[in-house]
């Protein structure tokens, strides 16, 4: 196997050393995971792109172009796009395959985006550089990127209350209350507050404490993520308390092999600073559990995250997949 | 007339020594307008702590309290609550007094005070008094005002969508939809760029230009914060049409009335830098006009934006006499 071919393969570990995702004609036989990830993930920039566009907005905001240069740069400069896959591919298996589940997967994107922008200020994480890029505060400045990371915000919900999402008020309802919830202070803001804390304590976390806080941090989104997608199929609850079980442990099982990637991974591979956890006193499970059983531990979230979908039978096997992805990825 | 008998006295400019609103036992026979903007005022004020309150928040915010804490100083701190005030007297006119009104306003306002904590930040407009407090980047700290500021506009949307704010899932996603729009790149957030970038510029803006930022920066929301009201009591489209109309020359109205106010105020009695403007190259419409035609400007809008009240007879005193508060208050 080379290392170009090895994106998401089940089960295995490996290094991209671009950073980016292997193409499918150099994959002859990419898994239905893969292919579906590639599709969905061209779809979402596709769209990010078009909702982002000036054509697309109100005439005065072509008076302020920086604005929306610095949320195209935020936003469309690639990725995974698990969080939107998740949306797309929960819908699926609900039976749902309208355009509203890539709608309101963007708008989890979109947050997530936001989020990324302004946990990069000089003032949060300040990292220069994302995904190999500079990020919007380097390639235009702290005030643009504080309100390009606004925007981005508030166009999520925007968005997902929008009747193109679903014809359905109470299911556009619906999703904007779970997203403001799962990305709130109860929710990721909360945690990245709880995160910043942390580095700035005495004392280190405690396990019951690291999970607590990844579980808000980075846990709460990709949740959702999953759970928008019953929403917007009208699943019934007991399809949905199963794919939030799924998406609970799935987004455990993302920060696990996070704090894993950082540990082992180079900042070439990474695309961003690696081994910075250790260096700024940032409470990780390797760190409380060493290595070997923060692994183990994953393989136990992702395996957890597969048995929550069990009773769908074999039309679950990419969301699977994406669990195992999820846990053994490389960047 | 004592300094402190004024506040919000039809067609006169007082100014308050202490900056704060005049209590109703100073003025014995206060107008039905300062009356209810007072009792709306202290409804917002109880219901925004309400919801900011650890109990109404999931389990795990407690473990971040200061953000919590950040949130609270950026939204508990006073304010004449203009905008909750407009949603709630807006509702009433069209027939509904529910608690709805009170919510959706509660909500208009949390856009607004994140606003204002994320435009006191030093990469912004750096500042470090908001009514004679210190900032919020001033009483924590920059990250931590970023956060609260992103959580404050989170849960902005959280309040809309619930249905505790109106039992009618269309009516929430509405309310959902205009909120994003006035303060997203096409409203509130794309003024501040407009305005940062207009500061930057060489050349002073031109008046339909700075118009055009007000209407974008201040105005958006401050329409959509009366339209709210006509939204969350289900008005037909003639009342609805005639309350942004309303809406749209009071926010014009207000912001014209904000550049008299800084060229000609003291600091005192703002509870906030004066005269700033001009020492900034910020745009203002009495640069371009002069002192004496930017308060014809002022009054012309005023009298446009009673005038759109109109058809609903003595019903919208209120309302009317709010415009004209909003035209010649001294804070």
């Amino acid at each position: 196997m080379t290392p170009l071919s090895g994106w998401g393969k089940r089960g295995e570990e490996t290094l991209l050393a671009s950073g980016r995702p292997a193409l499918a004609a150099e994959n002859p036989q990419p898994s239905s995971f893969e292919a579906r990830l590639l599709a969905v993930g061209q779809a979402v920039g596709h769209h990010l792109s078009e909702l982002l566009d000036e054509k697309s907005l109100p005439g005065e905001i072509a008076r302020a172009p920086r604005l929306l240069n610095a949320m195209r740069h935020g936003s469309l400069n690639g990725g995974k796009r698990l969080r939107p896959f998740l949306t797309v591919e929960a819908a699926r298996l609900c039976g749902f395959e309208g355009e509203g589940a890539l709608r309101a997967g963007c708008a989890v994107e979109l947050i997530h985006c936001y989020s990324l922008v302004h946990d990069d200020l000089p003032a949060m994480d300040d990292d220069d550089l994302r995904r190999g890029q500079p990020t919007v505060h380097k390639a235009y400045d702290e005030a643009t990127a504080i309100l390009a990371g606004d925007a981005l915000l508030t166009l999520a919900f925007d968005v997902m209350a929008d009747p193109a999402t679903h014809p359905d008020p109470q299911v556009r309802a619906d999703l904007v209350l779970g997203l403001a919830r799962a990305s709130g202070v109860g929710g990721m803001a909360g945690g990245q507050m709880f995160d910043l804390a942390a580095e700035a304590a005495a004392a280190p976390l405690g396990l019951d404490e690291i999970a607590r806080l990844q579980a808000m941090k980075t846990g709460a989104l990709l949740r959702y993520a999953v759970e928008a997608g019953a929403i917007v199929a009208k699943a019934d609850s007991q399809a949905r308390m199963r794919l939030v079980a799924y998406g609970k442990a799935l987004g455990a099982a993302f920060q696990v092999a996070d704090d894993i990637l950082d540990a082992e991974s180079t900042s070439a591979a990474l695309g961003k600073k690696a081994g910075k956890d250790a260096s700024r006193n940032k409470a990780t499970l390797v760190q409380v559990l060493g290595l070997d059983e923060a692994k183990s531990r994953r393989d136990a979230l992702a395996r957890e995250a597969e048995e929550a979908l069990a009773a769908f039978g074999p039309a679950a096997a990419v969301l699977i997949e994406a669990a195992r992805f999820t846990a053994h990825r490389s960047s």
